[in-house]
């Protein structure tokens, strides 16, 4: 079950988080200013900018997967300075994720899962991914389309939630 | 699995918001302004207002437990014009979501999903609470708590996660 809550909406959620991106580019073209400028916007003072809210949304479905599954996840130094390499960073987690199968996560569920900051303490696989893992992923990415959006990007709900699957 | 998915969470995440107004709330105070300020905020323009963004995660949970599990949701008039009253919606809807059950959910994978706005066209179950509700659910918490944060109101990620059942 936590493969399918986790990897494959992820999955499509970066894709669209590329969209969004690029979305971002078009208009520093069209208004001729630098796109590093909304790379460093933010929606508050003592809050993330878009680089870091990327970069964030990547390591939550990076490192929520591989510690789901007791994986070495692959490190990025976060020193990405344009769209382009934002976007290549997406990608590369796109990548890792796609060669995960439901079978890696077998044991997933009552896995203990723990990060430094914890500071021992533990959650199991499924309540990483309902208390920690889920939220926060979609947080990073809403809030990397709030910071586009807020600054005049056009983005609307369906960049965000990307295709669906619909049938007749 | 959907039921998991959607139903506690989603209770959670309600009453995270309710704690996040009520720090939206206590700023109001504090400065003296009119808290209904804070209500009709938005980020862009042409995008919903706090007050919005709280009626539609509302919605999203109500209607989509009521969607999955064939059920009739309570109906909301969406004239809440205080804290008070956008409160009092939250907790009725935190209600009504406690009702349900795992049974409730038992074919809610494969049933047929719809709304107005799709035309007749569908997805299961299980590609609504993918591809629709859950990340459309935490993209208006999300859109809410940026709102309120971009309004100089103290949210942080651990008002927005709400307590983590830590284990040692």
């Amino acid at each position: 079950m936590l493969y399918e809550i986790t990897v494959p909406p992820m999955i499509k959620m970066l894709g669209n988080l590329v969209h969004l991106l690029e979305k971002g580019e078009n208009l520093a073209a069209v208004k001729k200013f630098e796109p590093e400028v909304l790379l460093q916007s933010r929606l508050a003072p003592d809050q993330f900018p878009l680089a870091r809210q990327i970069q964030i949304a990547c390591d939550t479905a990076k490192l929520g997967a591989a510690r789901l599954t007791g994986k070495e996840a692959p490190t990025h130094s976060d020193n990405e300075k344009t769209f382009a390499e934002f976007k290549t960073r997406i990608q590369s987690v796109i990548t890792y994720l796609e060669k995960f199968t439901v079978q890696d996560f077998k044991e997933s569920e009552t896995r203990h899962i723990s990060q430094p900051r914890w500071e021992g303490q533990y959650l199991t696989g499924k309540e990483y991914v309902f208390h920690h893992a889920v939220p926060n992923f979609y947080f990073h990415v809403t809030a990397a389309y709030e910071i586009l959006r807020h600054n005049g990007v056009e983005v609307g709900k369906k960049d965000y939630l990307g295709p669906l699957p619909f049938k007749k």
